[in-house]
């Protein structure tokens, strides 16, 4: 069809970034990826995060560079290069100051969780046993994120606090990483609902690879995963999918007992695991890490969509998405 | 009746602290004052108000003592001193980790409200439209403060979460500063239901005399303040009230403004005051300040009081409280 190669983006990452994982998103010719700087750290231990990414961009800048944009996204892709987009996966690193929220986009921040499992200042996550939705605070910091371009991301959220973030926002808001709930009940997984008032809205939903959120776990075959997409553009639109991997690379096990449990309880907590399974989950065969993003388009074939389809749901949807978010509210 | 001078506890003040007061609290016979050292002092904040206690306590040596425990006090009132107790009105000084629990109290740290007005990451505010009760971390941070004796207290904390807290806290918890709803309406007051659990658990009520917690506010007399003393000792048993003054003496309006607002918005919150109204509002003629705190004896043995309940009331009962509740779990 087009004769430019496929725009392949990431909705989601939190690898032990390398120069070999870099490389690696060069082979799999991926041009931009959401990396997760904090789960829990607060407003100083983000400002460590970005110095380290800071250093990263110095030291391997034929490989990688910052994302703060969607034309930083389109260079990137002349260059050959991947752009780096800076996300957290909690509201920690505001604490409670609103604002940081202006602060932390001006530092690079494009994405940013209400919530992470725990009720946070903001809304409730998905582990907490009820949802009172938005709470005063989380009000304010939607107006706020609204104002400078910062996207609401709901990947851990609850259910009514992701209906009512969607429902709050004056812009359309993410969930970077999870599946249909109705194709795998897993608890990070998104009812009918959320998703059809996510596309609703004008959002994103990012298809995610983690084990724990697919059918089958790590026996899920690309077909299975591919045709779960084509069901869930059915319900939500082809415009509102993307990939949001939440891919681990070489992550060792202790980052996801350290993701569970934070600093927030002396008890152990196996969130999406168990005891018996407390690390993470191996991959599937066919998708092992960065090189295997760019094969996915080939499921999608496989599973029916057009051309045209299947590189708006590699990346031209997130670039759309992208350009619509990041900068100040119109 | 006994020949030793009353004992006089004040459950909680927030004062712009100077000699003028601690010499105030000396003409008042007030021998021990549980003090606000944080709303929304995160960690590093909280521990640069201990160290300008710390200042107070060498400067001012002959007029206030630290207190950490019932055995300070006794001993504060033998010196002719006021002990001054900490404790923080959020869990803001915990941030997100529970282990700075026990680093607080060790610190001398003896209170801490599990909620601000606004959700927390522990309980849920008194001006939140709904209350899910305590959260997951919550549950583990109630767990932690019963094992090293920081007393919960639930003064600006919403209705369910308060009733959730006296159930799953292994020792008796504290309301500081509140009143009875039904005698005033305010949102800050507490339902019978309330006081009941309150009182059927060992825990305590300091009556407050801060003018939005009265009825007819600045106009509200002593005797109509004693009388719902009087009912509220009915309800809870006299075993279970004390005075919690909610004294902010010589503070000026922008710190009632800070209490409500913080950082957490960029709007304007009025909390218990109006537009209209935004300041601190005046105190009863009867209670200026703390040389007022003895006199109110009189007003509980003109409503009704004997002698050894006014003395209950007046400290007796916040000195047993502090005896069972400041050391580690039996």
């Amino acid at each position: 069809m087009s004769e430019r190669p496929l725009l392949v983006i990431d909705g989601l990452q939190y690898a032990k970034w390398s120069e070999k994982i870099f490389r690696e998103m060069r082979e799999g010719g991926v041009t931009a990826v959401h990396v997760t700087i904090s789960y829990w750290e607060d407003y100083d231990e983000t400002l460590a995060r970005i110095a380290e990414w800071d250093r990263r961009f110095e030291s391997f800048s034929d490989l990688i560079v910052p994302g703060r944009s969607a034309a930083d996204v389109r260079r990137a892709r002349e260059q050959g290069r991947t752009a780096i987009i800076f996300g957290a996966q909690n509201c920690s690193p505001i604490e409670d100051d609103i604002g940081l929220i202006e602060v932390l986009h001006d530092l690079g921040l494009r994405f940013m969780q209400l919530s992470y499992n725990n009720q946070s200042l903001l809304a409730t996550g998905c582990y907490e046993r009820e949802d009172p939705g938005i709470t005063r605070m989380g009000r304010e910091a939607i107006r706020e994120m609204n104002r400078v371009g910062l996207v609401i991301d709901m990947s851990h959220s609850a259910e009514r606090s992701t209906l009512e973030a969607i429902e709050l926002s004056q812009r359309p808001i993410a969930i970077t990483h999870a599946n249909p709930h109705a194709w795998h009940a897993a608890r990070r997984n998104k009812s009918d609902d959320v998703l059809r008032a996510l596309g609703e809205s004008g959002g994103m939903l990012g298809l995610s690879l983690y084990p724990h959120h697919l059918k089958d776990g790590t026996d899920c075959t690309l077909r299975a995963f591919c045709e779960m997409a084509a069901r869930t553009a059915e319900l939500m639109g082809v415009e509102s999918i993307g990939i949001g991997s939440d891919l681990c690379q070489d992550q060792p096990d202790s980052v996801v007992e350290w993701m569970r449990n934070g600093t927030w309880t002396k008890a152990r907590d196996y969130g999406e695991g168990s005891a018996k399974q407390a690390g993470f989950p191996p991959q599937p065969a066919w998708f092992q890490g960065n090189r295997d993003l760019g094969a996915l388009a080939q499921g999608f074939r496989d599973a029916g969509f057009g051309e045209a389809d299947v590189r708006k749901i590699m990346g031209e949807n997130w670039l759309d998405f992208f350009e619509r978010s990041f900068g100040p509210a119109p």
